[in-house]
C-alpha cells in the first residue's frame, strides 16, 4: 500500500494577526514548536509516506516560501493555484495527478497548519484509515471532542463496523457544520460524535469517480488541467480553467451528498482517534497549546510565549503575550492576549480572540493591505 | 522687582516607564506636548524672567541633555548635583547664588515636569506671588483640588490676608503630606485646602535666613560650596561637601516648621490657583491630559496617542495607548494603558498605572539596569 500524502496549504488565515499576514499565513508559521506547521505536518508523516510522493497544494504567493521550507520534495510536487477555489478542486487535481501513476494508492488529505502531539498515535490512525481506503471507501479521520466547540464540523458516526488494533471503525451517518452551542453540547454529550479535523483519505481511483458522480462540471474542468500536467501548455491550461471550477470544499462537494446516501449503507468511515490535536485556530488556542496546562492553572499563570527578556508579573493573571525580544510588563490584568511584532500591537482577550480576523477586515477596508 | 526661576529637574521618576528611563526621566519627555515638559516649563516663563536669572538643578547624568534643550541657559546656570540630596539642598544651594548677586531678588522654584494650560493665569499668579515674596513672606502657591487625590500634599489655608487682581492672598495654616482618602475627601469638601504643586517663591534673603535657623547643620555647608562656586576647587568642594548636606525635602525642611509657628501667626502664604494643571503623575494622568475630555467621554473613548498608523477599535473603549510608529488594534477590552518603545511593552489599567514603579523596582532586583 502506497499513502500520497496532499498537504493543503492554500489557507490564507487571518485570525493570527499581527503575526500572520498574507504573504506568510499560519502554516508559515512556528507555532506550536520552533519549526513551521508546514514543516511539522511534513515531518509528522516519516515513515508513512516519502517526500517524493508528498504534495502540497498552495497559492501563488507561497510557492517560494513552500519549495524553500521542504526541499526534499521535488518541486513538481507543489501545485500551486493560480486562484484559490476551496477544497475540492485543489483534492480533485492531486487526485488525477496521483491517479496518473498509481491509481490504487491512497491518497491522505492532510491540513498544513494543525499540531498533533502524539505522533506515533496518529501514525497509527493513519495507517489504518489508509487500509479501510483501500478497499474502496471515504474515510475521515474524527477528532475526539474536549468542549462544545461551535466553530468546528461534527461528524456522527454509527456503531463500530470492525476495531482493530485499538482502531474502530465507524460508518459516518452524517456531517453537521459549526452547530449552536446547544447542539454541540448534546454533540459532546452524546459520545458518537468527532470533530471533523479536515483529515480525509481515498484512493486514487475513489475519489476520481466520487468527482465524476457529485461534481460533473468540474470533473472534465480537471481532467483537463491533469491532462496538461509537464507540458509548455500547462501554465496557460490552469489558469484558464482553474477558475472555471466550482469554489466549494471537499465536504460539501462529496462527502456529504454520500454520507446521506450513506445511511443507508454507503461507504463513508469514520476512523475516532485521539492524538493530541489542536487547530490552533486562533491566539488563545495557542495560548492552551503552549500553557500546557489544565484550565484552572492557565487561568493563574502567565505566558510569556518566545520570550528571551525579562518578563515582570504584578498581580496579573491568565494572561498570553507573544512579544519576542522585548522586556514586557503587566500590571493588574487578567486573561489578556497581546501580541507585537515589527510593525504592529494586537490586545485582546482570551475570549475575544477568534475576532481578531475583523481587524484584518477593518485594515482592508481603511486600504492599509500593507498590514494585512 | 526681579523673578529669578529655579527648576528643580533632578528626579528620575519611574512611573512613565517605559518611556521614562534613568538617562530620561519624565522631565525630558514630550507629554504633554511635542516638546520636552523641561522646555515647556521654562518657556512657560517668557515675559516674567530671562533665561540669563533662570536656574535649572540636575543631576550628573542629565547635565548635558539640559544644556542641549535649554541652549539660551548660561552654562553656569544649570546646577550640577554630584548626588540627589532631595529639594532642601539644592534650592539652598541656588538661594545662595542669587544670594551673592541679588539679595532681594525672588526665587520661583518650579518643578521642571509638570503641566500648565492656561500660561497667562500661571504667570498672573506668579507675578502677585512675587510681590508678597518681596516682602520677606513664604509664598507657595495652591492648586485648586478636584478630586480626593491622596498621593498629593495639601496646604490647608486660612481666610484671605488681601486679594488684588483676582488673586488671593491666604495665610498657611498647615501642611499635610498624602492623606488617606477619608481625610482627602474631608480637604476638598471643605474648600480651605489646596494642592501643593511644588511651587514656592521667596527672596534669597528669605530664606538664607530660614535654612540658617531650621537647618543650622546645612546652611554653612552650602555656604562654602556658594563660596567655591567660579574657583577652580569648586567641583571638589561641591563632590565633598553636599553629600554631607541632610536629604530632605524643603517642604520638611523649612515649611512645616514655619506653618506651626505660623499658626500664631508667621509668613507663609498661598495663593490658591487654578490654572489648569497637571502633575502627570502616571500614565493615567497623562491619559485625562490628552483626552481631554470629561471622566464619561474618557471611559467611552479610546486614546492612541501620538499614533500615526492605523488604530483598530473593535468594541473596546476607555483605553490609552501609546505606540508610536505602530498599527495597533483593540479587541474586546477596556480601560488599560498600553505602552511600547522599542524594547519594551507595560500593560496596565488606569486604576493600577501609578504602580509602575514596582516593575522598575523588580527589573533593578533582576539586574537589568539596561531596561530601568
Amino acid at each position: 500500500m502506497t499513502v500520497h500524502p496532499v498537504v493543503m496549504a492554500g489557507g490564507s488565515g487571518t485570525r493570527f494577526w499581527p503575526l500572520s499576514r498574507k504573504a506568510r499565513p499560519k502554516q508559515f508559521l512556528a507555532l506550536a514548536t520552533d519549526r513551521p506547521l508546514i514543516v511539522e505536518t511534513v515531518n509528522r508523516l516519516r515513515g508513512l509516506a516519502t517526500p517524493a510522493r508528498t504534495w502540497v497544494v498552495c497559492g501563488p504567493v507561497h510557492a517560494r516560501a513552500v519549495r524553500r521550507l521542504l526541499p526534499r520534495l521535488p518541486a513538481a510536487n507543489v501545485i500551486v493555484e493560480p486562484i484559490a477555489r476551496n477544497t475540492a478542486p485543489a483534492i480533485g487535481l492531486a487526485t488525477l495527478q496521483v491517479q496518473a501513476r498509481d491509481p490504487d494508492g491512497v491518497l491522505a488529505i492532510l491540513p498544513s497548519d494543525h499540531h498533533v502531539a502524539d505522533v506515533p498515535a496518529f501514525q497509527a490512525v493513519l495507517r489504518r484509515a489508509a487500509e479501510v481506503a483501500q478497499s474502496g471507501a471515504l474515510v475521515t479521520i474524527g477528532i475526539k471532542p474536549t468542549r462544545p466547540e461551535t466553530g468546528y464540523g461534527y461528524i456522527e458516526c454509527g456503531a463500530p463496523v470492525e476495531a482493530s488494533a485499538g482502531v474502530a471503525v465507524r460508518r459516518v451517518k452524517r456531517f453537521t457544520e459549526k452547530p449552536n452551542r446547544e447542539l454541540a453540547e448534546a454533540f459532546v454529550a452524546a459520545r458518537t460524535y468527532a470533530w471533523n479535523g479536515g483529515i480525509f483519505l481515498w484512493t486514487a481511483r475513489t475519489l476520481t469517480n466520487a468527482i465524476k458522480e457529485h461534481c460533473p462540471a468540474m470533473a472534465p474542468l480537471l481532467e483537463r488541467i491533469a491532462d496538461a500536467y509537464g507540458t509548455p501548455e500547462f501554465d496557460c491550461v490552469f489558469a484558464e480553467l482553474y477558475p472555471q471550477c466550482e469554489n466549494i470544499s471537499i465536504d460539501y462537494a462529496v462527502l456529504e451528498p454520500r454520507s446521506v446516501k450513506g445511511e443507508m449503507g454507503s461507504e463513508i468511515y469514520c476512523l475516532p482517534a485521539d492524538f493530541g490535536w489542536n487547530d490552533l485556530g486562533c491566539w488563545s488556542a495557542l495560548h492552551e497549546h503552549v500553557a500546557d496546562c489544565g484550565p484552572e492553572e492557565l487561568a493563574r499563570k502567565n505566558v510569556f510565549d518566545k520570550s528571551d527578556q525579562p518578563c515582570i508579573n504584578i498581580d496579573s493573571r491568565g494572561n498570553y503575550v507573544y512579544a519576542p525580544g522585548k522586556a514586557v510588563a503587566l500590571v493588574g490584568v487578567n486573561d489578556l492576549v497581546v501580541v507585537e511584532t515589527g510593525d504592529a500591537l494586537l490586545i485582546t482577550t482570551r475570549e475575544r480572540s477568534q475576532d481578531v480576523g475583523k481587524v484584518v477586515a477593518e485594515l482592508k477596508q481603511a486600504g492599509r493591505e500593507d498590514l494585512v
